[in-house]
């Protein structure tokens, strides 16, 4: 009798990547901006007839990420996108049946993966004036939680962990014996991090990805970083063959680019602060600044604006419903000055002129 | 308490795509020449920051993709490397326990992969004369059998199921309700393919990949072709965004380019061609003609003549043992008559020239 695995069956999976070119795209935090046309071309143009027709050669620049991060390859374990490691941690630390604690929302792929494999996933909720009291964690890590997950800072709440409250939720989740992993998919944007911590202790992992600051995302790219005995396990998840050569060339390129990695996280810092003044001048309410994202509240309806943005000025931005005591908000990417002032631009006209502000 | 999965803490697993830059590859049936440079260069000149920075855009490539093979989106999932995508097939149609039935030796991954899910790999071995007789496979699939892996042409025997050979499986399949994954690695270099089988009919899926004729294995791209429901759930098993922008676009530039796919056919059959020749003047012999290897039995030691090949003359190639009634063998990747050439040159000084013929 044919056999179709019944978790997949009711699995609800969203493809949301295409049908975008040519917009400013502010939805998934990408950098709307991208990498400096003169950088590409000057990569590009090593590429030879055995990089691009070859398996791809992974162990120099694994080693070159090791020595960046004050550690061997051993901790590391290269995948395509961090949510090719998100999975592998997964599939390999908790079992059909086994409960998975994160906080809700955050990364969608944490809830799918569960249900794609079988566990069971137990979501902590944030108050409604958007705090995540770290302590509502920790009061779901039982025995039978195998894994807790954690985005820091968190998407799309923007929020961050702070050291201390890192420090006990890692301890927490030690004495219970529970696998953590912490997702940094937004570290350079907020400086917080628990690579060390993952570095230097067993059953902690850190996922980080070259889609966001590195601005790599059509190239696909991601580690986990761990213990030896964990990435090992990791790695055996791995297709044989799993990144390739234009990631890694364009992940080589910008590490060894002196100055470039400062000046960009600089860049999108710098968008940010300009998006956040010009929304304050204004008179929105913003949430969650740590990542390259803010909510904004918006005078008018969401869902209109949203279509608005699109149809209007070709801005693409995500709307999202239940933000605590905001409601539903708006999430924009945030990015290089000038993508801020097209954004802000355009929601001063189809949003602030609209309303009653607007019209004084 | 800590968990681990089980499957993965006995499974080995076999990274061996490093160090090989600057030999004559010759070794994982990769296209040893590679695309032309001026191809290349052409293509990377339309690469812009939007590309690189984007989550890659499928549904375009998707939709060329489908109207060549004469089918819809519907009946195709795009993989990272067909490995992927024969990974997803077992996942998602074979259950802990079951039995997945394929031929031995044939594409590692088979095994592995059923190991890391905890299936029963049951291998039909070939005779001593190297011939697969199909109803030594018919014979295996008992009710326990949920899955048929078929590679066609098989990797590394180079043996060619004919088509009335495979409707005989497919039949003996269907009459058992057992799903069949034909893995079309080697289409192109042998013209055999279920291609319009699985875009007809239910449970029947065929995996392909752009990593070998199209010489793109650095890219990493593949993709199932099956039926709608079927690919439904392959598709739901991908990472948010599994294939890259740079595959996409090479993949689309060669489709596209009127008469390139014919002229790369061509070029490989006849340095194939040229190398047969040559090897039979020298008096060796080979087996698998059909994909783009053959398996050549050296007169002299083949783990010293690997070996010596590597050292002195920069080319890698893989031994196999237990091949038939002949024993220890090369595998040696087929390509451009510019390669082939060296490769002989390379056997005559290091293999025949040493042997009773060469000092004749």
């Amino acid at each position: 009798m044919y056999y179709a695995n019944k978790n997949l069956v009711t699995l609800n999976r969203i493809f949301d990547q295409n049908k975008r070119e040519g917009y400013l795209r502010l939805d998934l935090n990408e950098n709307p901006a991208g990498l400096p046309q003169d950088f590409i071309d000057e990569v590009l143009s090593s590429v030879t007839p055995e990089m691009v027709s070859q398996y791809p050669e992974t162990l120099e620049f694994t080693e070159l990420l090791a020595s960046k991060l004050g550690t061997d390859v051993s901790h590391l374990s290269l995948v395509n996108g961090s949510s090719e490691g998100i999975r592998n941690i997964i599939e390999a630390f908790t079992s059909p049946g086994g409960a998975i604690v994160g906080v809700s929302p955050s990364y969608a792929m944490f809830e799918v993966y569960s249900k794609m494999y079988g566990r069971s996933f137990v979501p902590v909720s944030y108050s409604d004036d958007l705090k995540m009291p770290i302590e509502n964690i920790v009061a779901k890590l039982n025995s039978n939680v195998q894994l807790l997950v954690l985005v820091n800072p968190n998407n799309p709440m923007g929020n961050v962990y702070e050291d201390h409250e890192m420090e006990r939720l890692l301890g927490a989740a030690e004495e219970r014996e529970i696998t953590v992993l912490v997702d940094e998919a937004y570290h350079y944007f907020c400086p917080a991090t628990s690579i060390d911590y993952a570095l230097s202790h067993e059953h902690v992992f850190v996922t980080r990805t070259f889609s966001k600051l590195f601005s790599l995302a059509g190239c696909r790219l991601g580690y986990v970083a761990g213990w030896p005995e964990g990435i090992e396990l990791v790695q055996k998840l791995n297709t044989p063959h799993n990144v390739n050569a234009f990631a890694l060339l364009f992940a080589r390129a910008i590490i060894e680019k002196e100055g470039m990695l400062e000046q960009m996280i600089a860049e999108q810092l710098s968008g940010k602060a300009y998006l956040h003044d010009h929304l304050r001048k204004y008179g929105y309410e913003t949430v969650g600044s740590e990542g390259n994202f803010l909510f904004i509240k918006p005078f008018g309806d969401t869902a209109v604006l949203v279509d608005r943005m699109k149809a209007q000025k070709g801005i693409l931005v995500k709307a999202y419903g239940g933000i605590g005591s905001l409601g539903s908000c708006l999430r924009v990417t945030t990015g290089p000055e000038k993508c801020m002032k097209r954004f802000m631009q355009a929601l001063i006209d189809l949003d602030y002129r609209q309303s009653a502000q607007g019209a004084l």
